[in-house]
């Protein structure tokens, strides 16, 4: 099967590039060809037993996005978007690039599919983003999205989409509400969810790390794995049993500060815990205070999708992956 | 004030003018201008005492969104919409229509108030339409939109885009999810809902009409003066109340097929309801099986919203404004 990633230039993107690779397919069906697009051509992965292409495409440009569903892959993974903050920063490029991209995309597929069948398994990434303050300590599946950013409704539109392109038959969507990734490799961003990740990061390499909101703030996790693993159960799950609903709340991890800290003491010993510096943010505060603490995710627990067993597991796959399995 | 009617030839639109005619304003605001749209240029209302204009405008085109906005009306009621059955048929028009009409005229605002501060009320009808089955019996304020139809998605994305443009300060939105109106006047139309009106319509001028469901079938209703009555409210409602959520389930009447023809009775007393012929249709009862029946409301009432005091209100209601008074 031919699979397209948009957005495979990105932490997610990469890492689900190399799992496909790895697998050599999805669920009982052999991957024969892979295409990756991002803005800027990704990285050719090294190795790879099957025809890889990647290319830099501009999805919000229709004709582009004509050209991609003309691939006529069987799979379409769409993770491509550019960040909240800077959804937030540039209102005009924000909608352009998050629903301007979804929009030309489906309409392509659409377009593409007016001469036969032709109808990808479109899996497409929201986020917890859509749900915003004032919300229940755990959200059911059925509470009422309402963002309070511009990424969040871009992602949220997208959903809506995504009903009903399916439910006319256009595509076979699947919406995954990614919760926030940690442990994210590389330098500390300057997202207002980052320390999430560089509490624990930095001192696993015994590098200090600002810790700007009380240990008992709690907010909704998964691993880089976890992620991927619920894109590629997406990608082949028997989308009747979501009936027309086809965006998910997934089971991520609810965890505090403190639970993550812990992990971290129990991975990597007292020292590590040493290398936190509190150093309160209130305007970091008032912004996490907004953002979602736990979901209910029964749909997709009984869709069998599966998250992160604990957050040692989720810091124990930062050192296997990142670090060679060494702390530092 | 000036204030300016998107789908000013509809149902809804035409007693919308008639009703702030006859006030002669909005609050404690006397109304000094107005400006009727539709994409047929609506009738000049007879005797007004200030100037109106009525012109044809096709709202999904950016150019002339641009000039409607540069009308600068305070006040902007945007009603232009195709009917769900239409949205349904036609993919493209639904969507150009309906989801095009909508962004063109919040962009058109954007771009007439990046210089200055111009960010008027703008009124938005949205609709029931926005939930779909499976739901509460009861639906509460917070319960999560997921249409069944194309129309009920491109509602429900407006409601979206209103929330975001309203909180980056672009317009100052009030989104109304009209209940299904009754009595309809005119002739009988070909929605599937619209056996709703006929049942009481045709029989209060003498003439039989159809009943397609069971009499214990429920639903969820206004009638058009409580429905002009959400609309002039959102109007001058004060919005900070609202917070970020701008779209609001308003207080209609939930009530069965049954209690539409205890109403019609005691109005017209049982001869009317010898007219009524029952011919079950099995589509139109799955159709309605999957509209909602009741809501909660409870953000609109605590925000002043009122509606009908009851079916018989209704129906008395259509007897004195369309029939003079007089039962056939």
């Amino acid at each position: 099967m031919h699979i397209l990633i948009l957005g495979a230039g990105g932490m997610i993107g990469r890492k689900l590039t190399a799992a496909l690779l790895a697998a050599g397919g999805l669920g009982d069906r052999p991957l024969t060809r892979l295409t990756l697009a991002d803005v800027t051509a990704p990285p050719q992965p090294a190795a790879a037993s099957i025809p890889v292409t990647a290319l830099a495409a501009d999805l919000s440009d229709p004709a582009v996005a004509a050209r991609l569903a003309a691939l006529r892959a069987e799979v379409i993974f769409h993770l491509a978007a550019i960040v909240s903050g800077e959804a937030e920063a540039d209102f005009d490029k924000g909608y352009r690039i998050n629903l301007g991209g979804t929009t030309a995309l489906l309409e392509a597929i659409r377009a593409e599919g007016a001469q036969d069948r032709y109808c990808p398994r479109l899996v497409f990434t929201s986020s917890i983003a859509v749900f915003g303050a004032p919300f229940p300590a755990r959200i059911p599946d059925d509470f009422a999205p309402q963002p309070l950013t511009s990424y969040g409704t871009q992602k949220a539109v997208g959903e809506l989409l995504l009903n009903d392109y399916s439910r006319r038959g256009f595509v076979d969507g699947v919406g995954i509400r990614l919760p926030t990734v940690v442990i994210r490799p590389g330098a500390p961003n300057r997202a207002a969810s980052g320390f999430f990740s560089s509490i624990l990061r930095e001192p696993l390499v015994g590098m200090e790390a600002v810790l700007p909101v009380p240990r008992e703030t709690r907010h909704w996790f998964c691993s880089p794995r976890a992620a991927v693993g619920f894109l590629t159960h997406a990608a082949t799950l028997d989308t009747a049993a979501l009936g027309t609903r086809r965006s998910l709340s997934v089971p991520g991890l609810s965890a505090t500060v403190a639970d993550e800290l812990a992990a971290l003491e129990r991975v990597a010993g007292p020292k590590a815990l040493r290398l936190i510096r509190e150093e309160p943010d209130e305007t970091v505060a008032r912004i996490v205070a907004g953002w979602p603490q736990d979901f209910d995710a029964t749909r997709a627990r009984a869709l069998g999708f599966t998250g992160d067993a604990s957050f040692d597991a989720i810091v124990r796959q930062h050192v296997e992956e990142e670090l060679g399995g060494k702390v530092g």
